[in-house]
């Protein structure tokens, strides 16, 4: 038996000044990472690098030509002014020219013209002396219609293919679709061996313990079957891959064992938000939510999702008590007698909001997010979890270490499974 | 005069297949940038990198002697399984030994007993084995004491600092505030040569337009102050910075000067919410948001900031045309009249949550986030937005193009924005 032949490689090259310099977070590189994963194509570095056309084109020609990376995606640098440079960098690279093309340029003016609705005379004529150069590519790129004004593309040159994105996020993602089905990217695609991959996902258990499982269950990390472990807000996400399917699959259901009913998802990517979404459209049951420490943000998680207007009704952000009696019906003298950050009115809020607005099911969270404000008795992270079904609410108390960001987001994705897990049972 | 002393430069190196993988999008290297950025040490370029020692200890010795930075700072790998290897990657790089630190095991150990309290004693027997590793740091290094199990650590060789933090966000937060102030990051930080930096920051300014100011102001970028532009959510910062104050001082006055009334802030880094915070506090005015489209973001940008709870109140998420009439007063017939999206709803939202919890200062957002739903008349990131003060309602619909998170994010900075301006004028 012949050994498989390598996935091909790429390299991810995020340019930005705003980005070394920390003005701004990267929110593009696990976005393209995982397109390239569910493509087959094996990410071996990312780099960031800043707007200084040396060193973008530096950058490519190490990856090309050093490293012999296959594909790489170039994010940022394609806007219209003259720091904006990475069209030239990957020309150079590439050791071609930089042509205007006329079918880009009408789309980019009509980008403009589009946008100057909503946008001043003067302002739309400082675009102008930009279009060309956002049209001006590396000879043969094959180029997508953009969402903004800078048009993404692919270029090939002697088998290897660089892909160069816009920065914006959104730009990002739209030029992403369409540029990964040029024929460049798939002549790269083409090149991707067949191979098992698998996914298992599960909560509540920490990384170490799953670490131990696999040691238990004889897994050797150079075997058949390669595993990775992603921990996330108390999700852990579990990935097996390898070129022996029944390898990859006897893992899978190994691991499962071991760790007896902690897996919630298998070769499902859905997040929890939709596999609770699931659950309720199943019964045709509605949502409500009632909010303190978080401040909306579960509202924010579960309006995320498309579509979430036919399970989810709204909800209150019961910031201050005032809130919490005059718009969830929270007797204050339950809050005077518990404290607002307590079982009684966790429980209270969920029954109140799923009244006011005829949901089946109401959650609610009360806690201190810190930094200040905690005590002995109640620490900075102390959160109560109060979910409504018809006919019983439960409630949960739980206390999070960390900082206030890191309190509200774990504490809304822990209600979200526990009402994933109540959905299960009922 | 002699040319000034260049500052250190670092590289960031962020560590996990996880991050290659596209499982989970870093979240940390905004973080680290900023924080260099603050200590006047350059940035030259961040790397991600997957869980493999060789590849780690060949970025780091490439980054200290082949592109010979003053500091490197790595993230990630200090967990307790077999798999977290950065610290023996770096002892290799550095050509130092490996050595239990006793005073760090009683901290790892007393930080696994207090988790211990919210795990079962089968979970926490599973920790064991790895706290000794997670103590057992390159010879010579000064750790901090960490927020979770993993101690950041800062060691110095040949004159180079290597820092490493755990990866998890807040940990790595909190290890950075004890690690910056060891005796290694100090010498790199003595280093740092004297300059001055300032920041403006516009709102409604594209980039273009600001990249064309800095033209008609004479402005060369290789000139005696460097100039970095980065837009965001339609906020632009400027940041100039060089070894001469007054031409430095100068070019911010003259920026300022050629696009007049858009900047809102100098040398001042805070949001727009703490902005918005400010203005109320000012007035002791209190605010109540009513939320459609958003469904709870901007209740949850509001309350990311500590203290919210003296000048914020809480709010609705109407998401259902239920939720408005229920829980807002909106009249039905004026939803059935103008549509749930229109200027008399998002009005009658603002007006309608100020009035329910008696706050001088409402906001009600109702749009269209997409991707479904949209018409000729009202397309996709067609958002109405009111802003209810004493005496008078403001309103202002826009159009926002972009996926849904763009739409409900963009939303949410232009009301703060839009409600900063008339706290400004009122």
């Amino acid at each position: 038996m012949t050994s498989p032949a390598p996935a091909p490689r790429a390299r991810l090259l995020l340019t930005g000044d705003e980005l070394l310099r920390g003005f701004v977070q990267d929110a593009n590189s696990g976005f393209v990472a995982a397109q390239l994963r569910e493509l087959g194509i094996e990410l071996d570095q990312v780099r960031v690098v800043g707007d200084d056309f040396g060193v973008i084109s530096d950058a490519l020609v190490e990856a090309l030509e050093r490293d012999e990376v296959d594909l790489v995606v170039v994010t940022g640098g394609l806007g219209p002014t003259h720091d904006d440079r990475t069209s030239e960098a990957v020309a150079r690279a590439l050791g071609t020219s930089l042509e205007l093309d006329e079918a880009a340029l009408a789309v980019v003016e009509a980008r403009v013209r589009a946008y100057g609705r909503m946008r001043t005379p003067e302002e739309v004529a400082t675009f102008t002396p930009g279009n060309r150069k956002q049209a001006t590519l590396p000879a043969g790129a094959t180029w997508a219609d953009p969402l903004g004004t800078a048009p993404g593309y692919a270029v090939e040159a002697g088998g290897r293919v660089v892909v160069v994105l816009p920065g914006p996020p959104s730009e990002l993602r739209h030029a992403w679709s369409g540029v990964a089905r040029t024929p460049e990217v798939a002549a790269v695609r083409a090149r991707v061996p067949a191979r098992h991959e698998r996914l298992i996902r599960f909560w509540g258990v920490p990384e170490s313990r799953a670490s131990q499982a696999l040691v238990e269950v004889g897994h050797e990390d150079a075997a058949a079957a390669r595993v990775t472990l992603c921990a996330r807000d108390g999700e852990l996400e579990v990935s097996v891959r390898g070129d022996d399917a029944g390898a990859v699959d006897a893992l899978v259901a190994q691991l499962d064992g071991a760790l007896p009913g902690s897996a919630f998802a298998t070769d499902d990517h859905r997040s929890v938000v939709e596999l609770v979404a699931q659950g309720l459209l199943d019964r045709d049951w509605w949502l409500a939510t009632a909010e303190s420490c978080t401040g909306g943000m579960l509202g924010s998680l579960v309006t995320g999702v498309p579509g979430a207007g036919n399970w989810y009704l709204g909800g209150v952000v019961s910031y201050a008590n005032e809130a919490k009696s005059e718009l969830l019906g929270v007797a204050p003298e339950l809050v005077a007698e518990h404290g607002a950050v307590s079982e009684p009115v966790a429980r209270a809020m969920a029954e109140g909001v799923r009244d006011r607005l005829s949901a089946q099911v109401g959650i609610g969270i009360t806690g201190l997010a810190g930094p200040s404000g905690g005590t002995e008795e109640k620490p900075v992270g102390t959160v109560h979890l109060g979910i409504a079904l018809p006919g019983a609410t439960h409630h949960r108390q739980i206390r999070v270490p960390g900082d206030r960001e890191t309190v509200r987001r774990r504490s809304c994705v822990i209600v979200l499974h526990e009402l994933r897990r109540l959905l299960e049972r009922s």
